[in-house]
């Protein structure tokens, strides 16, 4: 790895080293529709954020709770933008899948894509950064962690 | 009203009829707020959309649980985007602000700002369309809603 | 199945047809925890009650879903207690146990027991009764869901 | 105060220092609701918890997220039962009642009512414990926070 991974940006075209889609399925429920049955909204960025920390767990090996409790650094949201395309229902499993976009330094920005039967229902994107948990001032990653998505986060050739 | 409010895209510096913000005001809990000691991300868009759900009663005269089930129309969000510019938590009132942006045939485009202790703590845009309950099909509102609306979403001079 | 199994209270020791727990799993999130650390108390009903949900997919062939759009049945709870033992947090799996108690002719009593990492954290009993979705009317389960409760929800000797 | 509020019990006739309702106002929304077109049962016990934190910042003069954080003191839940009357809608304002059963030592016992429109939709009995928030150890309400319960959860005569 000779380019160094914080500062950069992932193409599509960036075939030497793809980044790789965490698959996170989740389970919609009853009580996670309204009375149009389907889906509430508000559930969708709810489960796009289940499936980053499982991107998270996967990839960097820690979840929020103990990237936070045991390392202390935050990793709170400052952006997010959705697109829902198709509704949500407990029909089908929920299918998302998790695409790192771009590693910065401070920030990480990653694409969620939820699917239903092979259908698109929502995609979105959302940009994380990171903090020292206490004071919530910026900081990097840690090498190790960085080493850790780097060796989970990506295709192999 | 000469012109069709419908179709019509309301600018910043259209003084004439400007949309008027409804504010509304949410108690942040402690369950709303995670190991962090602030509120948990996926709670900021749930509340800004009880915020517009506060919107549509006051200016439409009809909630979504109303409108849905005494009038057949449904308000799908196809498009949210927010940015979140500080953290949320139980020790203030949250104070929103709903402001129209722009009011078309079959869609409905409202920003949302979140205050607390008059510091800006999310702002959002989203984008809801017209359909018909049962089954899904776009479809323009009914008169009465429109007339309710213009009546009540601007500021009168 | 001599015995009608409608009115039938299922007893600790009545090994002949002891009640079959399902297992399901629940990933605890970040975002469920509360600044004490631990999930917030108001999640853990809504866990029981996704396990819930489960054992009727699992042993009725119906969750609540499909049983109240397809079937027009529905299985309000009348009825939830639960006892909090040991906080639950994200760093193990929640383990839902669900166990038939009483399976009457309109009303079902189902236990929930979660576990993590071994250690009971909380145990509860719901009571759901059965009803026209429509009209909210009490009815019987249809003789298709009773005899797949029967088939499933019983351990084999 | 000559007898000590600790270890007392609240009993229905002890008209000398009758528990004083707090009465708290919850607006039902459309995402609240499940196809059934009423509350989903898991956001019955949230609105109570709620309806609890507002007697809490009312009578001891601090929500959970201040006594936790400014006290350092817990109060985790260890009981709750509820039964449900009757379904609740977007079509009322859900008005809890919290009254105060039990103060002991190390412990509270209140009970939760909900109505909409005159009718009691649900009740509920709920039990928090005091602990020390960093080792969750049992301990004892300081004595300004008795002394404002004192003052605030009964009735003048």
């Amino acid at each position: 790895m000779s380019k160094p991974i914080e500062a950069r940006e992932l193409k599509h075209g960036d075939r030497a080293r793809q980044a790789k889609p965490l698959k996170h399925s989740i389970r919609v429920h009853w009580g996670d529709c309204d009375p149009a049955k389907i889906a509430y909204t508000a559930n969708i960025p709810a489960w796009a954020l289940k499936a980053i920390e499982a991107w998270w767990e996967h990839n960097a090996g820690f979840d929020w709770y103990r990237i936070s409790l045991d390392r202390k650094i935050g990793t709170p949201f400052v952006h997010m933008k959705m697109d829902f395309r198709s509704p949500v229902t407990p029909r089908h499993i929920l299918e998302c899948e998790v695409v790192l976009k771009r590693l910065g330094h401070r920030s990480l920005t990653l694409t969620v894509m939820g699917y239903q039967n092979g259908v698109l229902c929502f995609e979105g994107e959302f940009v994380q950064v990171f903090v020292e948990i206490d004071r919530m001032k910026p900081r990097t990653l840690p090498s190790d962690i960085l080493a850790s998505i780097s060796a989970n986060a990506f295709e192999t050739e």
